[in-house]
């Protein structure tokens, strides 16, 4: 914590302050400027809360310093988790790739897309049982049913199943059925949620927020942490801004932003974070150069006929073409992003 | 729904698209244009999925035209809503005062705030229990403990309780003390609790999430509706934009915007919607002057010793004066409201 | 200027970052914390620029505090200003309306508006004769020829004549017929322009860019003021945000935030600021409650037949009434601001 | 244009509606639907103002459907744009690579810098002699002086010169030294700028602006292009959202965004996109995969000691090693997105 007092703040006003940051149990350092006084504060255990400054008298701002987080760090841990789902992983040398329908919605579509993920080799299968929709008058999903339908594909490819959980009951019966909790993007702040997967022995794939900060989403990751689960995997699917071309601004700086700070896998979610078909292969392929450690992507056997979010799934050919892309751009950058 | 055809676009393309809409049992309406066709479609109950008709050859653009909600519309129910807490309302001719601390820290910092409330004249506390933290390690609320002193002032001071519920555990816990069940920003989207609360009994105070548009702000609403529950309070407090020098964005737009399309009372939250002290009271004169129904302020005996969000919480004296200015701009702008 | 190391930076790495600060003639202030070290800078006169320190090793992030404007601080001079134009002021302690259409688009137009303008009270007459459009094709304004007509109006009815300058070749004509030059959001850093107008013997209306930070605005002031020209208004006049129910989103938190830093009056734009007619009026209370020393308003005798904007422009009774409900707010609040 | 009225308009409202589409000189088509009518507009040349219907009775909504650009079009000109500079390209098969340092700060930069790029085999090279500043106390270029010596670096290395240009003065000396000129994003709606450079012999790169929709960003190429000017090629830059681990988000979507519509090659530059020196080629790599033209990076030979945007600045081995990657993807990509 840095506290920056106003030109005109007087002795008395600086002492003031200083007494307090004493008070609390802290070390000040007051450093006169020519126009105004710094007092940084050191000998906080976790971050100071600003408040506790910013309404003094003579006080201009206080500016944090310290980030909050702890188990997500580089600090913590240098080298880069490896999530481990059965034989599969996230975040290895290996490109992830995580295919299927926004949501589940018969054993005819599931198994016609499963057989293409797995055709293409990708160890993952998406599928929505339980879907969050604006509006309540919008297919909500399978529940259950769908659940079932995800565990016999995994009987039947050997994929491994991710899939959303929106509440502590959806978590329950998702880790009877799935390989994956997927935590999304609406859901990215509902902390019951995080502290019960948690408490989960299945990875989570946590999606950053719709206008999530990088810190934000990063103590959503240590919120499930805290609670013993270290097997996450962060998921960047686009925020909300002001441009109106795609339905999110898919914002790969957080790839290396997050590398830069963080030992978890991240991935890129081109399908929502692009919302149009005709961008989801482009910006797939931008995500495996710019670093990331997989892709989670829509694919529908017919997506004319999509129950939800039919606008961005590949077809099963677009799919087809999607992975041998990325694959080569996998291949030739793996080298300049293991430094 | 209008589909706009590409400028190449051919005969047969859309022919095409005339039939898809025919099979789906809606009427076509081609109308050509110089440059391009574009085809209307009529005959739809609730709203149809542009994503039928994006990826259609020939298909430039699919524009939704008609809107997702129902029950929370003046189509629907053309006078306003009154919502009744015992003897006191939100949404009648009243201005409506919700204040209280962010948290519940203490019996003695709660009766200590709840006191100036009451001699303010206000008729609702506020104060969180239940606290949506950034950090894990951050200060999360008494919890029932805080409930309990809530019950309590409620019965010292005849204040009507406001309190936010995390999740479908807390709505039970909060159901017992409380006389009004907020739902955060964060929440906004958490459907599970949106539709817990819609089988509830109590009113609900639904704010507006950080980066929620207005209809997904009203469909939010509407899910609550769907479940029986009618009793609904909207409350804008700030949006996520690129502007540092406030915490959020409190959007005034969204009272008239929100009054052209819904019978729903609506409240400013100046405390949040900033994030600053010295900027609660003008924000609140401002939600007054732009026809508001109510504020809901945090106000703090203490605000420097605060455990959470003391920065923008308000002295005694503050939270007098603010009262004092908004019930004048209030008498002034009765009048030109009410129209 | 703040330093922070990194956690893991060597007592090397200090040193180096500590040689560089006095290398630059500053004055380094290290601070061991438990995890990390920062070095405070004093000493510099000016901002100093972080990019110095950010990419040595070691370093994790550097983060400015003090700001770069003077001219425009409370720091320089402690009283408002109030800008005099003629017989009439902005930032006095009579509430400012400047009000007229978007575009200056016949004589006839022109004075029918101004006549119900100069009947409501208002001392400033607002309209365009060179229009920043968003298409090439749209219509432009009509240059000099509005510009004679605006003179006409002055003549006429004693109004003082805001009007827009796009480029240095504007300036120069609106500097010959009318009082006070606007800068447009699209200009805020057209910094030619600036500084032609900072030239100036007339005073300028600085609105704010659609995208601007609060420093980036005050600074665009500074660049006029560095000029020699102290006679600035502030206008805010909405950002760009994700929200679609207005063209803009009006930050009415910035006029307090002005207010803190600095000593110029700053008015709001109601019109621009939503972009919708029938939230002009609301919002423009607003404005005022907030504290605003006044509103630049679009008013049309005939709205649907306006050549540009006539989605926003008042109807000449509306805009009677508007006048009538602000000034009933400005005498309620006005001992309010003063303090 | 489609006209969307209320549920609740009457007959003589609707009546109303199409009256005025023809006496405007369109064809109205109206389409009565279950709940509510709708009103399509045909026979207009250019786009329709929706502000002749939105305040009109009954009206709910006026939907804008065509768009208002045409020369940068893929209609007009179904193929792609190949910017020819001297016997060096900007849009044909080769990738493009625009290298330099943010500012001409002296000869001794200039050329370490020109050296390097020339050696990496780019064909263009940057440098800023013209600086727009968020502050007018901070380092603005060498002006004329500068260009002198980009002058000279193309004699030296037969590099083409790529360089800012502020204003109409500044483009008469950009014209007289350099290639091609550079509208910043700050300028990309000076209309006045862009009208001049659309009457120049030279290529123009058009920046898009901070909060620039596509749509602004295309009809700011429409203006160049409809003064004679066809030599446009566009360059995303970053936009400015709520995140802070950016200076801006570089909004990659905007690559096939453009790429559907119109003919004009378009580039990335992650340098400004990002202002962080550690993420510029993870982004340059994403820039090229996504299927940009080519791409603009800052370099410095003395990063540390630049006197702008020193923070983003390659240093000249970190160039090399980018050059070297982002050529490697675009080999691997070549095939894929020339469909």
């Amino acid at each position: 914590m840095l506290i920056v007092m106003k030109a005109d703040a007087t002795e008395h006003q600086i002492k003031a302050v200083v007494r307090v940051i004493e008070d609390l149990g802290y070390k000040p350092h007051a450093m006169p400027g020519a126009t105004r006084t710094a007092i940084g504060i050191t000998g906080n255990q976790g971050s100071v809360d600003p408040s506790h400054f910013e309404t003094l008298p003579g006080v201009a701002e206080a500016i944090r310093v310290s980030k909050p987080y702890k188990l997500i760090t580089l600090d913590l841990r240098p080298e880069k988790t490896i999530v481990r789902v059965g034989d599969a992983a996230i975040g290895g040398d290996e490109l992830t790739i995580i295919a299927g329908p926004c949501a589940i919605e018969s054993r005819n579509q599931g198994f016609a897309v499963a057989e293409a993920v797995h055709r293409s080799g990708a160890r993952f299968f998406r599928g929505g049982a339980f879907k969050p929709r604006t509006s309540p008058y919008a297919f909500q999903g399978l529940g259950e049913e769908g659940l079932r339908i995800l565990a016999e594909i995994r009987d039947a490819y050997g994929l491994k199943i991710v899939t959303e959980a929106l509440d502590e009951a959806g978590v329950d019966l998702v880790e009877r059925y799935a390989d994956v909790i997927q935590i999304g993007a609406r859901s990215m702040q509902n902390f019951s949620l995080l502290r019960r997967v948690g408490r989960s022995a299945l990875p989570v794939l946590l999606k950053r927020g719709l206008s999530a900060t990088l810190d934000e989403w990063l103590l959503a990751a240590e919120y499930i942490m805290a609670e013993g689960n270290y097997q996450v995997v962060l998921c960047e699917r686009g925020i909300r801004t002001f441009a109106q071309h795609t339905r999110n601004t898919l914002d790969l700086a957080a790839i290396p932003a997050v590398r830069r700070i963080s030992h978890l896998p991240v991935i890129v979610d081109p399908s929502h974070g692009t919302g149009k078909n005709f961008m989801v292969t482009p910006l797939a392929r931008a995500g495996v150069a710019v670093g990331a450690d997989g892709l989670i992507v829509e694919v529908h056997d017919q997506p004319d006929h999509a129950l939800s979010d039919g606008a961005q799934a590949l077809t099963l050919e677009q799919y087809e073409q999607l992975v041998s892309e990325v694959r080569a751009i996998h291949e030739v950058i793996a080298p300049a992003t293991v430094s």
